[in-house]
């Protein structure tokens, strides 16, 4: 069965030796590839998830399934918040997060700290929905290293804080540690809120559990992982681990129920069921 | 990227050419292989996943994440009808089904009738947690036909039918038609409720309509699919399709906020969003 992929040069591999499965993506044609000043970057045409962003070799997003993470990074953490005005994003390049973050009319000004400005200029060209609102006025972007960016940021800035960033080795490893989380929570407000990808919850349980320590260790009260689905990322199952001085509760219910923008997974029964405790990673979590 | 995969034979793989995508687990030995009267069967011993069962050069189940797909196949149904107390289970011979199926209490019997007993008893050996409540008097266990089962079964004997089949190719091509739905609603009773595993709605979008369509052709007054995560099978995100000839409410509220067994995802939150519409689904399923 594995002769496709062992002779056919048309598909795209991603292996996790660490999580023992790869993933792969059936491919028409690649359509750029360069190395920028901080990784290697790749575009390809795929058969049937459209175009597809791959960076040193890890598939970032696919045009078919890129909804379901973007809007279960957002969604949840924005109605959790009773007020949520500035808004950081940090990476998220592609601005598919930002484009989310956006159909908050609550939201007043978005800063998104991508370091790598080529991330940004290939999906402006390749993913031209998902920076179909880089031009609202509420939103700034910034190329800059956003761990410099948490350090400057003035104390209370900001009302929540989504680290979209790629996997913790290459750039983004530093945002997983305590120094960071202290960093954010400093310039969170009192009822503010962190979220960050984190992984798979069945391929990346140590690492869920890390971020919660280290979360803790910071100072943050309360510390929470949701879960949905991602084709494309290792095991087609992962996770955003929110933490917070205030204790997560339903949410704004009303804004939830009233929700006034399109999505195309997220939605109520979702918001209760991701913001709820599952007793899998409960049990992981307390090995 | 795709070096590990070509180069070392360590890796078991599945490509669904049709979704253009495939999916591999690192392999540590194969532990059986047989061609019985239906099918060739393969147990792997993976490295991350546990054992692993391979049916047809398809991957059926692996001990690590088989409760996503057990647990999401039988409990919304169940919870969704009054008074479950007659049940078959059509396939199904690894015996997940039954087992979660078995953990209700007001389910009196359950038939599982599954064509190949080879299935079974190779669960039995490398599966046994699945297997653990095949001895419980409420369970019969029949190696047989399920087409012809429901044939031949009485009008409305059945409260819940369970279709936990392999891919509508090969011997379970002929549960995925109007002629079999017809069959299933002569012998469910009124409020009696179909569920069958239907594949990816990420990926297979054309089944689930298909199914809807011949379901209803078939006299179901009402369908809907639920999703949820499954690492193993393409895409990483799954579904179920239920049909009844009453309409999907609640479910027993009370008794699934008072669930009295263990579960590792379902629970009710994940209950309720499994069962309301989903606006991906919705849009896709009317195209």
């Amino acid at each position: 069965m594995s002769l496709e992929i062992e002779q056919d040069k048309t598909w795209f591999t991603e292996a996790c030796d660490d999580c023992g499965s790869a993933f792969s993506l059936k491919i028409e044609e690649k359509l750029h590839e360069e190395v920028s000043d901080f990784q290697k970057i790749e575009i390809y045409k795929t058969t049937h998830y459209g175009n597809l962003m791959v960076i040193d070799g890890f598939t970032m997003l696919s045009d078919r399934d890129n909804f379901l993470y973007h809007e279960m990074m957002t969604h949840p953490a924005l109605y959790s918040h009773s007020n949520p005005e500035n808004v950081l994003v940090i990476g998220g390049g592609d601005c598919g997060t930002l484009r989310e973050v956006l159909k908050h009319t609550e939201v007043k000004k978005v800063h998104q700290v991508e370091i790598d400005e080529r991330v940004t200029r290939l999906s402006e060209q390749y993913f031209p929905d998902l920076c179909s609102a880089n031009s609202d006025p509420r939103a700034e972007l910034f190329f800059a290293d956003g761990l410099q960016w948490v350090k400057d940021a003035r104390p209370g800035e900001y009302d929540l804080i989504i680290v979209d960033s790629t996997d913790p080795v290459g750039p983004a490893e530093g945002l997983f540690n305590e120094a960071f989380y202290k960093s954010c929570q400093r310039i969170l407000g009192d009822s503010g809120i962190l979220v960050q990808q984190s992984e798979s919850p069945i391929a990346h349980i140590k690492l869920i559990k890390a971020m919660h320590a280290a979360m803790a260790a910071a100072g943050f009260n309360y510390t929470h992982t949701l879960d949905f689905p991602q084709p494309l990322y290792p095991s087609g199952w992962w996770s955003a681990t929110m933490a917070s001085n205030t204790k997560f509760g339903e949410g704004r219910r009303e804004d939830i129920k009233n929700q006034d923008f399109e999505t195309l997974y997220y939605c109520e029964t979702k918001h209760r069921a991701a913001m709820a405790p599952l007793a899998y990673l409960v049990k992981q979590l307390s090995k």
